[in-house]
């Protein structure tokens, strides 16, 4: 039987305030015990999103975070007591364990994941965000060779992939991140053409000066979406993933300029899409994902926080854009 | 020959302001002459339209307006005087004529129109609005029989057509509109299951009470468009036609919220479109159109206004939402 459950609970909800760990607070409680069609998992490494704190500011494509909770969030977790017929102890899921050591959970939605090694990938490139930008950039954004495909919060774990498979598929790409170190990463590291940084006061000029863009993958929102909506190509296609800069803090009071305006006059088509949306093409999407990786087109990028205790200043960190590729926590 | 050419030159844009007649001129100069490869054409009946304001604020799908010249307009001519092999005498064309008795134009663009009658259906409903209607709906909002459409400037000549083809196509159809002598006219003429008046301080709560929106229509933008952004369903589409809100005064400082907090959450598909990307399917929807007008099922609403020197004034009332079906000056 296992030892203490540590859980991380939302103690309070930031509403318009920046989160901050002291939102947070661990407790300890005893293992819970998995009753029949459950079963009992260990945490092994916590997914951080920013929809983590989308989720606090009420429903969303899920119900809203409440004071009180152990917080959400999805994990790649180990089954070690089962109740259930098709998971046995040792097989690793994907579940919503919340940010604690041990869930039980029904194990009816729960499926056994493939090994792999490094595990962690199923985290990265094989789990949300790979797919995210797998069907965000293909499915809304429906490139073609040749375009000039941009993504903001490029350096993280949904818009490093976006602009690697925009390469894969012979479009021009600019991500879009925070500083100059950020952009040579992007440039040296994973081949994107270039890159532009959102606090340059010169941000909006160097936007421009790319020539029209054909389709723009949002990840934030904001001033950056504007810009970008500026920026379109006749027909372009923008693929709405999020909207980072409205979750921590006040939302704003307003939306950007030239909506709906721009969208007529350069006839473009928006998307806003969830990965959910795409179970049905999981497979496909799988296979094309393995096959770059292994051939080297695509590098994983994992960016792995140590201790469940860390979680809180995790996702804080990843808020403020200190990141590169997929965050996650090692518990054990 | 013909006598004078009385022609109405935009004296002045309007900028900020409000659109007003005193914006125009009328002049009479000599009737020009057409040159080989051209054709004189001589203006029946203007079409006006939200977009010819919309063409005072800059460039959008068409160059910008400049004060001192004829105005610009989309026009059923008849041709005069033919310096071109596929055009004679009597032929009737579509045209950017501008608002003046007699224009002379390159011949190759332009197509002999269908015997017809009466003859402004050429303007109304196998006209640019009969065709915005039908693109619009079915491409743009891809409508499923039993959804809700919602259709802004629901009296006027676009919307007045949306929602009768939508409701050809087995959806529920509520109308927004201003006033309820107009809500009466699209529920009680026109078929519509329900209308809305924007002006009620009760509209947002009774566009919520539909219980979800799967297709809105938006011709207008604005506060308008951010209400219904809030009322759709999961999975809804939006077709962005135009955003007369926005047109006549100046531009506003930000746009709807939601944008794209709500794309993503409910995963909406919001899409531009103009008249003209639509016309390699313009047969088939001319001929879809035809049989519904013969068989009953689509009304059309033509509001006929005489004399071209009317013409400033019939566009200041369009934009002030004066009209019921598709507003044209009749001019001989």
């Amino acid at each position: 039987m296992p030892d203490a459950n540590r859980q991380i609970v939302l103690d309070r909800l930031p509403g318009a305030e920046k989160l901050h760990p002291e939102h947070f607070r661990l407790v300890e409680t005893a293992p819970p015990q998995p009753g029949d069609g459950e079963v009992l998992l260990r945490t092994r490494y916590i997914s951080l999103d920013a929809a983590n704190r989308a989720w606090m500011q009420g429903a969303t494509y899920r119900s809203a975070l409440e004071s009180g909770q152990v917080m959400a969030g999805g994990a790649l977790a180990e089954v070690v007591d089962s109740r259930a017929g098709h998971l046995k102890s040792g097989d690793l899921v994907w579940a919503d364990t919340g940010w604690q050591d041990y869930a039980v959970l029904p194990a009816k939605r729960l499926s056994k994941l493939p090994d792999m090694q490094p595990e962690t990938h199923l985290l990265s490139v094989y789990g949300v965000a790979g797919l995210t930008a797998y069907f965000g950039l293909l499915e809304c954004g429906q490139p073609k060779a040749g375009d000039m495909v941009v993504v903001s919060a490029a350096a993280g774990s949904v818009g490093s992939i976006v602009g690697q498979i925009a390469k894969i598929k012979g479009c021009r790409v600019v991500g879009i991140a925070g500083g100059a170190e950020k952009g040579r990463w992007l440039t040296d590291e994973l081949g994107f053409d270039g890159a532009l940084d959102y606090k340059d006061p010169e941000f909006k000029r160097q936007l421009r000066g790319l020539g029209g863009v054909d389709v723009y993958f949002d990840n934030v929102g904001g001033d950056i979406f504007e810009a970008c909506l500026f920026a379109m190509n006749n027909h372009g296609r923008i693929a709405c993933c999020g909207a980072l800069s409205q979750y921590d803090g006040a939302p704003p009071p307003h939306g950007p300029r030239g909506v709906p305006g721009l969208i007529v006059t350069k006839r473009l088509t928006l998307r806003g899409f969830v990965v959910m949306d795409f179970d049905d093409q999981r497979e496909k999407a799988l296979a094309d994902l393995q096959g770059w990786v292994q051939s080297g087109q695509l590098k994983v990028s994992e960016d792995i926080v140590e201790g469940l205790e860390n979680t809180p200043a995790a996702l804080v960190g990843l808020l403020a854009g200190e990141n590169r590729g997929k965050r996650m926590v090692k518990v054990r």
